[in-house]
C-alpha cells in the first residue's frame, strides 16, 4: 500500500501517467504561477497602469527565478495557499521598482485558477493527442475486421451475429463524440481568471477589461467575466475526462469478457502472469482501465462536490480541485494511454469466434423468425423457430420439415448476411469524426 | 420516512415537482412507448418495409388502447422489461393484419430509448422555461440592487464592499452558460434509437437507414446510429442537470447564509416556523435548494456508474438509469421551481447590508493600500494600513496622520466607488446570454 | 421512464419491495409520528411534568386520528417539516385539556427522527428475516454442491479446480459478517431522539432523563444523549445497508457470469425473454441484484454527504435523508429478495462444469509444479510444466516422460483432491455463523 | 496544480499527513511484503510443511534485501502486480535452497493483502493516538466553556442559548462512538490473508489451518478463513475513516461559521493572510478539515465500487483500492491532525458570544412561552409572546403588560438557567467515552 501511488516510480507507468505527471509536477506548477504574474504585469505595463517598462523587465527578471521550496511550504501552511508566500519569494529576487508592482490588484485565486488552466491547456493537448491515437487505432482495427462474424451478446447472452469491427466501431461511437467536442470544449473550459480580491476588479478599473484582454490574448485563454465562484469550466473538464472513462472503460470490459479463457475470442493486453499458476495470463491493460474508470467516478463525484463554492470565494472548496482535479487528469491519461495499447494489440481468434456461431445456431432464430414472418402471423413464426430448435437438428432442415413456405434457408440462416449492415454501420459511425 | 417521498402527495410540492412529475407518470411512459411502436411502423410503410397502409392504421389503433395494468405488471417482472408484455397487450387490441407488423424488426430497447427521449424532450421543455425564468429573475434583481452596497465575503471573512447587483449576476453566470447550451444540448440528446436487436438493424436492412430518418422526423429527435451501449446522451443529459443543481444550490447557499439571523442582510423564501421557538422563520426554500444539490449528487453519480454497459446490451445498466434518470430531472426541476420563488422574493434589507460595511472600516483596507503604494512600497503601504486599523481611530484620519501623501482619503475610502466596476461586470455577465 | 418506479405498481415487483414499501407509505409515517407524540406525553405524566392522566388519555385520544392529508400537504409546504401542521391537526381533534399539553418541551426533529427510528426498527426485522433465509439458502446449497467440481477463476481467467460448493461459501461469508452484527447494530441504531429545542432539553429540566428513559423503555429504543446533529446512527445503518448490497451484488455478478450462454454452467433465476429474440433467457434476477449495487452505492454517498449537519439542527442536510434513506432500505429490500430466489433456484449443469475441467487441464498445473518442487528446484519445475502444456500431450504422460521423479501423477493430477479443502473451508465460513 | 498534492513537499503540511506517510511509502510496502513472505515461511516451518530451519534462515536472510527498485518497476508494469517481481528480485538474494521455500503455495493477493493489514495495523495505532488527543482537547475545551453561554442556531435562525460547552461536547458526541468501536474494528478488520490460488489452500492442506494460525499469530492478525473476494474489512476500515472526516467536518464547518467575521464569536485555527487584503484571517485549518471530509466521502465511495470483486479473484476491483485507500487514510489523518490544533486553539470571544444573547431577547422566547403555558394554552401563550416580541420593549416588561400570571420573569427570562442542563447533557456525552 503506498499513498500517492500513481507517481510512485514502482507503479506510475501501471496505475498513472510519466508524461502527464511532468506537465504536473511542483515544478510545472510554480513555472505555471510565475508566468500568470509576469503576464499580469506586461497586460498592466501594455495598458499603462503600472509603468511602461515594468511588464518587460518584470517577465525577464521572473525568468531566472526558482523559489525555495521550504520557505514555499511553509507559507503554504500558514495561509492555505500559494500565492502569499510565493511573492515574498519573487520580491526576494526582484528590485524594488519592480517587486513594486507585482501582482497589482490581483488576487491568489486569479493566479492560481488561470496557472491551472495553462497547467489543463497542456495536459488537453496530450490527451487530445492520445485520444486521436486511439480512434485511429479503433477505426484501423475495426476496418481490419469488417468481415470478422463473431456472435454478438445481449443481456449476457448470444443473441445475433455481426462483425467484430461493428463492435470496435461502437466503442469508438462516444469517443469520437467526445473528440467532436473538444475545440468547444478548450474555448470553454481554458479561461483567464481576473478578478481581484471579490471578482470585481475594482482596483484595476476602469481598465480590468482591457488588462484581461492582454493578458488572455498573451495566455492563449479566453476573456471572461471573473469566475471565482462559477465553478463551470472546472466542471466541464471534469465531465469531459469523466467520459473518456466511462467509454474506455466500456471497452477494456468488453475485452476482459472476450479473452476470458472461457471464450479467448479475442487476445488484447495479457501481459499477467501468476506468481503461483504458470499457466495464467492475466488481462492487466483491460484490467487497468476499468480500474481508472472506478477511479474517475469517484474523482469526478468529489469535484462536482465542490463546485458550489459560497459567497465570493471558498477556501474549502476551491481546494477540494486541487487534490482531486490533477488526479483524474493523470486518470484519464493513464486510461488513454492503456487503451491504445489494448486496441493496437486486438488480436482476433478466428477459430474461435467462428466457433461460438457454428456450435450455436440458435443465434440465427431472430433471422428465422422474420423470414417466416413473410409468410404467417410472426407470433407463429417465433413458436415455430422454438420447436425447430428444441428438435436439436440441423436449423435449415428442421425449419424446411415444419413449414414448406419458399424460403431460401441456405441464404437466410447464413450469418456471413450480417456482413453488409454491419459495414454500413460501422460506416455511418466513423463518419461522424470531424477530424481525420 | 417515506418511500419516493418525491412523489408523496404530503411532500411532492417541497421535495418533488407536480409538473414534471406529470410528464413522467405510469401513463406517461405507456404512453410515449406505444407512440414510439406507432412511429415505427408508420416509418416502415412509408419505405415500403410492411404494407403502406399498416403505418396509419396502426397509428389509428394504437391511440385508443389503454393497455392493463395487471398484466404489465406481471410481465414486466417476468422479463424485466416492459416491452415483451406491452406487445402482447396491444396485440390483443389490434387485427391480426396489423398485429403481425407491431414491432418489425424492433428490439426492446429501441422503444424503450426512444420513448424515454420522447419524455424527456418535454421535461426539458419545462425546464428551459424555468430556468429562463430564473434568469429573468436575476436580471431583474440584479439590475434593482445595482447600486445596493454590500460587503463580500471570501473564505468566510469580510473583503471589500461589492454591490448586491454584481453577487446576484455571479449567481447568474454558470446558468447563463446552461441556457446557452441548451439548444446543442438537445440536438446531442434528443435522439432516435434504432438498432435491432444488436444495433445493426439487420432485419432492417437495407432500408434502416431510411426508416431511421423517417422515424426521427416524425418524432423530432436526431438520426444517429444505434446508441445501446453508447450512453453518452444519457451521461450529456445528466451533467446539464447536475450543473442546474450544482448553480443554484451555490445561490441557495449563499441566501441561507444572507439570511442567518446574525447577518439578516437579505431575506428570501422564509416561511417555516417551529414547532417549539415562537420566533424562527426557517429559510426552508434555500434549504430545499441546498438538499437538491445533495441529491443530484448522488443520482449522478449512480447513471455515471451504469454508464459502461457490457456488450451489445446490457441489462443491469440499464435498468439503473429507469430508477435515477427520472429522479435526478424531478430533482432538478424542484431546485429550480423553489430558486425561481426564491430569488423573486429577494428582499434587501438595506440598512443591515449598509451597516456591516459601516462597522468594518477594514473592508476598505485593500484600497488604501493601492493609493498608498503609489506613493510608497506596497509592502509598506499594507503595514501602513494594518497600523491605521489597529490604532482604531476613523480610518482616514489615521491615515492621514501616519502619511502626508496627497491622497483624497474621502474619495478612496468611499465604499460606493464600487458601484461602477461591479455594474460593468454584472453588466457584461448578462450579455453572455444569447437569449434574450 | 417513471418518477418514483421503486414504488411504481408496474415494477415494484421488480425494482421495488413491496413489503417493505408498506412500512414506508404516508399512513405508516403519519402512525409513527403519532405513536412518538403519545409515548412523550405518556412519560411526561409517568414523571409527573403534566398532569398524571394526560398520557393515558393522549394517547387514547390520539390512536383514533386520522389526519387531514391535503392540509398535510400545505403545511410541509410552508415550514418544511410536517410537525408543526400536524400538531394543529391533532390539536384540532383533542380536548383543550389534552391539546395543552400536546408536544411539550419537544421540537419537531425528535418527533420525526424517533418516529424514523420506529419505522427503521419494522424494516429491520424483515430484512434481517429476508437474510436470514438467504444464509439459509447458500448454506444449503453450499452443501449440495460440496463435492460439485468447477473452475475457479482468477482475474477472468481459468485457474484451478474447486466446488461450487466453496464458491457459494464464499458469497456467504461477508454476509455472515453483517448478520452477525445485527444485534449491535440494532442496539447502535434504533435510538430514541429527545433534545428539544436545541438538543439541551431545557423545557425538560430537571425531569428530562427521566422522560427519555421512560420514552425509550415504552418505544424499545436505546436511550442516548440527544443526537440532532451527530447522525452516526443513520450511517450505521447506511453502511450496513449498503454491505448487503455490495456482497448480494457480488453474487449476482458471478451469477451472471455463470450463467452466460458461453458458460452456463450454473442456472437461476433466468426469466426473460426478448422481445425480438425467441432463444434467449435473460439473467433478469441477477440482473437486478447488481443494478440494487449501483444504486444503493449512489443513496449512501448523498446520505453521508448530508452527515454533517451544522451548528444545532440543519435544514438542508436532514432532509436528504428523507428522500435517500428509505429508497437504500428498499433497494436493499430488493436485492436480497432477489437473491434469495436466486439462490433458491441455482442448478448446476455438471456437464458443463466438469467439462471446464476436462477441456482445460492446464488448470492442474499448480499442482503439478509443486508436486515436482518436492524433487527439483521449483522455478525450473514451473519451466517443466509449461513444456507440458506446450506439448498439447495427455499432461501425466508429458510430464511421466519429461521428469523420472516418483510422482503419482493419476493423484496429483485429479481434480478430485480440492474437495476436502474446499469442504474444510466452507465449513470454517458457516462455522463463522452465530445464529443457527 | 500538482499531481499526488497530499504528498507533495510543498503541500503534505497542509493537505496531507508528513507521519502516515511513512508508513505509506515505497520501503514501508516492500518491507511489509517480505516480512510477510519470512512470516509465512516460518509458519511452513514450524508445521513442517518445508524444512524445519527454512523458515529463521529466510527470515534473516530477507532481512537484509533491499529489491532494486527499476526491476521491480518494469515486473509491475507486466503482471499488474508486484509479488512476482518481488519474488525474482528476493530469490537473486537466497540461496538455491532457501529460494526453493519462497512463496510456497500462496498467491500474490496473500501476500499483498495481508502486508496491507500489517500497514493499516500500524496507520490505526497513529489515528487511534490522534483521535484521543482530539478528544481530550473536546473534553477539555468543554469543561472550560461549561458556563460559557452562546445562542444556539438552528436551521440557520437564533434559536435559544446554550453553552458553548455543550457545542463542543456535541462535536465530540459520535467521535466518541468511533473511539469506542475501535477495539472490536481492529479484531475485525486486520486479518491474515491466506487462501492460495483460489481461496482453498489446496497445496497447503491438510496443513493450512495450522499455518495460518502460526502466521496469524506471529504477525498480530486475526485468523479467519481466506477472504479474497470478501473486502468486507477494507469496507469496514474505510466506513470508519469516513466517519472521522465525516464528524470532524461538522465541527470544522461550525468553527467556519462561527469566526466568520460577521459573528466572530469564536477564533480557531485562523491562520491566512491575503495576497491583496491586509485585514483578513482565513480560517485555513478549518476550511482544511472541511475539504478532508469532501475528498474522503468521493474516495470511500470509489471504494466502495470495488467491493463486488467477481469470481475467485478480481484485479480491476483490487487495484481500485491500492490508489484509494491509503489516500483515505492519509486524508483522515490529515482531518484529525488539523482538528487537534483548532480545538486546542479555540478561543472564545465572550463579549461577542453574550452580545449575540442580549441583543436577541426573542431567544428566551421558547422559555417565555412554556411559563405562560402553565397558565394559559400554549397556543395562545405563543401568540402572547409573539406580541410582546412585537412590541420592541423589554421582554419582561411587555410580558408582564400582557398577562397578569404570577411569573418570576426575571427568573424564566435569565439565559443563564441553561447552564444547568446543558453540563448535564455535556457529562451524560463524555460519560459514554469507554477509554478516559
Amino acid at each position: 500500500m503506498q499513498l500517492s501511488i500513481q507517481s510512485s516510480p514502482l507503479y506510475s507507468n501501471l496505475l498513472g501517467d510519466p508524461e502527464l505527471a511532468d506537465l504536473l509536477n511542483a515544478s510545472s506548477e510554480v513555472r505555471a504561477l510565475i508566468d500568470v504574474e509576469a503576464a499580469l504585469a506586461s497586460a498592466q505595463s501594455a495598458v499603462g497602469m503600472i509603468p511602461e517598462t515594468v511588464g518587460a523587465d518584470m517577465t525577464a527578471a521572473l525568468q531566472q527565478v526558482v523559489p525555495d521550496m521550504a520557505s514555499l511550504s511553509q507559507g503554504i501552511s500558514d495561509s492555505g495557499v500559494v500565492v502569499p508566500v510565493l511573492l515574498v519569494e519573487l520580491q526576494k529576487h526582484l528590485p524594488q521598482e519592480l517587486a513594486q508592482w507585482l501582482h497589482w490588484g490581483a488576487t491568489s485565486q486569479d493566479i492560481i485558477d488561470t496557472a491551472t488552466m495553462l497547467q489543463v491547456s497542456h495536459c488537453v493537448d496530450l490527451l487530445e493527442n492520445r485520444l486521436s491515437q486511439l480512434l485511429n487505432a479503433l477505426y484501423s482495427q475495426s476496418q481490419t475486421h469488417a468481415s470478422t462474424l463473431m456472435a454478438a451478446r445481449t443481456r449476457t447472452q448470444l443473441a445475433t451475429p455481426i462483425t467484430l469491427g461493428l463492435r470496435i466501431a461502437q466503442w469508438a461511437q462516444p469517443l469520437i463524440g467526445l473528440e467532436n467536442e473538444l475545440p468547444a470544449l478548450q474555448a470553454k473550459v481554458l479561461k483567464l481568471q481576473l478578478g481581484g480580491a471579490v471578482g470585481a476588479n475594482t482596483v484595476m478599473t476602469p481598465q480590468a477589461a482591457e488588462v484581461a484582454a492582454h493578458m488572455a490574448n498573451a495566455l492563449q485563454l479566453s476573456c471572461v467575466p471573473s469566475w471565482h465562484t462559477d465553478r463551470s469550466s472546472i466542471i466541464s473538464l471534469a465531465n469531459w475526462l469523466l467520459q473518456i472513462c466511462l467509454h474506455t472503460g466500456k471497452l477494456a470490459k468488453d475485452l476482459m469478457i472476450m479473452s476470458r479463457s472461457d471464450i479467448a475470442e479475442v487476445k488484447a493486453g495479457q501481459t499477467g502472469g501468476s506468481s503461483t499458476m504458470p499457466h495464467k495470463a492475466n488481462p492487466v491493460k483491460s484490467e487497468m482501465v476499468v480500474a481508472m474508470n472506478t477511479i474517475a467516478q469517484a474523482l469526478h463525484a468529489g469535484i462536482c462536490a465542490a463546485a458550489s463554492p459560497a459567497e465570493e470565494r471558498d477556501g474549502a472548496s476551491w481546494t477540494v480541485e486541487w487534490v482531486l482535479l490533477p488526479q483524474l487528469i493523470v486518470t484519464t491519461g493513464c486510461a488513454l494511454r492503456h487503451s491504445v495499447e489494448l486496441i493496437e494489440s486486438v488480436i482476433a481468434e478466428k477459430q474461435r469466434l467462428q466457433s461460438s456461431i457454428d456450435k450455436n445456431p440458435q443465434i440465427m432464430s431472430e433471422a428465422a423468425s422474420f423470414a417466416l414472418a413473410q409468410h404467417m402471423p410472426r407470433s407463429e413464426a417465433q413458436v415455430l423457430v422454438k420447436q425447430a430448435l428444441a428438435s436439436k437438428r440441423p436449423m435449415h432442415l428442421a425449419l424446411q420439415e415444419q413449414s414448406n413456405f419458399p424460403v431460401d434457408w441456405a441464404s437466410v440462416l447464413d450469418p456471413r448476411s450480417v456482413c453488409t449492415p454491419c459495414q454500413q454501420v460501422s460506416a455511418s459511425i466513423f463518419a461522424l469524426r470531424a477530424k481525420t
